[in-house]
Formats: C-alpha cells, sequence, structure tokens
C-alpha cells in the first residue's frame, strides 16, 4: 500500500536494526484518515472470505480494526491484555510473549462474542515474531472458531511471524512488508516478489 | 443521542448500582457504525471550537475518537497507561485511579504530539467520578495546550465526574446520561433539563 509506505519512510524511525517506530500517526498518536484508507484495504483484500468477526489486541489494532470492521459491516473484538473487573464472563485466555516489551501478557477475550460458526479476520498494527497472532489465532480456535485471514499493517519480513503463519496455510496481508532496517533506513519487500509464496 | 440509548437499552447489563457493562458494543465488542455516528455527534457538538487534537485513553476510548478525528480531520493521541519501550521520548505523566478497577494507574503521552497552541478536544468512553478525565486535562495542561471540551459516550449522572468538570467551566458533552442503575435498570437523565446547568 503505497500511502502507507511513503508515511512510514517520511514519518517512521528506525531504533535499531529491529525495532520501528511509528508512534506519529499508528502507535501513539493515530492518523484517522489513513486508517479509513488502511480499513478499506483490509476490506477489499478480504471481501470474499466470508468474515463475520474481526479480532485484535488492544490498543493500537483497535482502529485500523474498527475502520475495516465498518467498511465490512462486521462488528470488531479486541482481546484484553489484563483483566477488567466488568468482564465477568468467561474467559479464552492464551499467553503472548513480547519480545518489545520483554514480558509475557495473558491476552483474553470473554467466550460470548466469538463462537464456533464464526470466520474470523486477524488484525494486528505489527507482525514480527508472530507471538501475538498465534495467540489471537489460539483464542479463535479455543472458541471453536474459525480464521479466515490475518491483516497486518507493517509486516517486518525480516523476522520469522509471516513465514510461521503463511506455513500453516493461512492467508496473510500485509500492507507494507519491510525487508530491513539496517543502517537506520527502512527498506520494503519489492512489490509481488513474495506475494505469491 | 437516541441510537445509542436504545443500545444501551437493548444490550447493556446493569451490574450494580454503580456499574453498567456494555461491552457487546463499546467496551470489548466494538459495533463501527455506533462508533462512526458517535463521531459525527461529537464532531457535529465541537465544530466550532477550533479543535486541533483529540486526546484519548487507551483502550475503550479509542474508537469514537479515531471517528470523531476522522469527521473534523485532525489527529488523536491515545494515553497509554503503561510505558512502552519504544516511547522513548519525554513523557507527560498523570496518576488516575481506577474505581472499577479499584487500582492507580500512571497514564503518559509523549511531550512531542501535543504542544503549546493545541486545543484539544478529550473523548472518553465513560465518565463516573472523573478521574480519567482529570488525567488527561493535567497531560493537557501539562503540555502548555488548552482544553476545547469533554466529550463523553456514557455518562453517569449520579457520580461526582461530570459536575466536577462543569464546574471549571469545561464544555462537557456526554451522548448519553445515565441518571440511575437502581433496581437493575437503566434511566436516562431526561432531555435538556439539565443541558442548561
Amino acid at each position: 500500500m503505497k500511502l502507507l509506505q511513503d508515511k512510514i519512510l517520511q514519518e517512521g524511525k528506525v531504533l535499531s536494526e529491529s525495532v520501528l517506530k511509528v508512534d506519529s500517526f499508528l502507535n501513539h498518536q493515530i492518523d484517522p484518515q489513513l486508517m479509513l484508507e488502511i480499513g478499506e484495504e483490509f476490506a477489499r483484500l478480504f471481501a470474499n472470505e466470508g468474515i463475520t468477526k474481526i479480532l485484535t489486541l488492544e490498543s493500537s489494532g483497535i482502529a485500523p480494526s474498527v475502520m475495516t470492521g465498518l467498511k465490512l459491516g462486521i462488528p470488531v473484538i479486541f482481546a484484553r491484555k489484563r483483566k477488567s473487573l466488568t468482564l465477568t464472563d468467561d474467559l479464552l485466555t492464551a499467553t503472548v510473549y513480547s519480545y518489545t516489551k520483554q514480558e509475557s501478557n495473558e491476552i483474553s477475550i470473554s467466550n460470548k462474542f466469538i463462537e464456533k460458526g464464526d470466520h474470523v479476520l486477524i488484525i494486528d498494527d505489527f507482525l514480527a515474531n508472530g507471538e501475538a497472532a498465534l495467540g489471537l489465532i489460539e483464542l479463535v480456535t479455543q472458541a471453536g472458531a474459525t480464521i479466515a485471514g490475518i491483516g497486518i499493517v507493517i509486516e517486518k519480513s525480516f523476522q520469522a511471524g509471516g513465514n510461521k503463519l503463511r506455513e500453516q496455510g493461512l492467508k496473510v496481508e500485509s500492507l507494507a512488508r519491510v525487508e530491513s532496517l539496517s543502517n537506520g533506513e527502512v527498506k520494503f519487500v519489492k512489490d509481488k516478489v513474495e506475494e505469491s509464496v
């Protein structure tokens, strides 16, 4: 997605060989118009998958997911990283290790909003080692629902997550695929080269 | 906002005299179309306030804020409840006590995205005792910016927050104002009765 790549080149900050900071439009400040266009793109890519629900993870996955849900006309559920007192229902839980934050989080959803028969699109802001996506997949599986696909805003293709998920036969669509962050520079995977993998 | 009141009456669950659970469309599962209409309503109510930024708090404030930002054509910043390793900039912080979760959280924003000269609309999902709103106001004040107003999706008018904020002369617009949760029933403040306070 050209618009997103341009935004990353203009505003993204390369903090290390593996950390790209996009706090000015996705992870802290949010650009609502860009989120709408991201939502339109995910909706286009997954239009024919018979999706009934979108599942994401708080907090940075919420904005792109809500725009996608708006375009597809379906609800969004966000998994929580901590339990809330008002979430009194039976919870489905999975453990997710964050390499960025160097800690494990239990993520959870109520068993009320994703059910057997649901066909779920998972959306997240970043795909690196795939831990968050695998945790979300586990929640969907526990609910007895099926995975329609995985929509990622920014994939770091030099980390293992993308391959892990694609090897499982999952449809993974990343709107920007970063090949390398070496020398303080963002390089994207060339268009379509890996699309057929 | 009639649509929101109807949704609360249909799907809201009264857990106690002070806790209303709206996990099916706002706090866990999100109804994107309703969020869009909430965003349109906030945009209408604050159209002439010269707002430059929206500030909210993760996670439930994000969806209504992004829709409002879309309609007003301005960015959204969400304050974080925990520090992130990739938020390396200088942080502005405030302490917020949550009566629901019975714990204090430090909330923080980077000092990069709200600056002197900004005129900020604060949006949050609930207004009860006003702790979250007061914390967000403190962050805006620390940044040297000014408050344009406060947009609340659901106000529990029987708790002190609304009065605290209005007594400071702030423009507070709540799309649904709950007068009471007694006897397991949601009662709304009668239209316009308190609007002139």
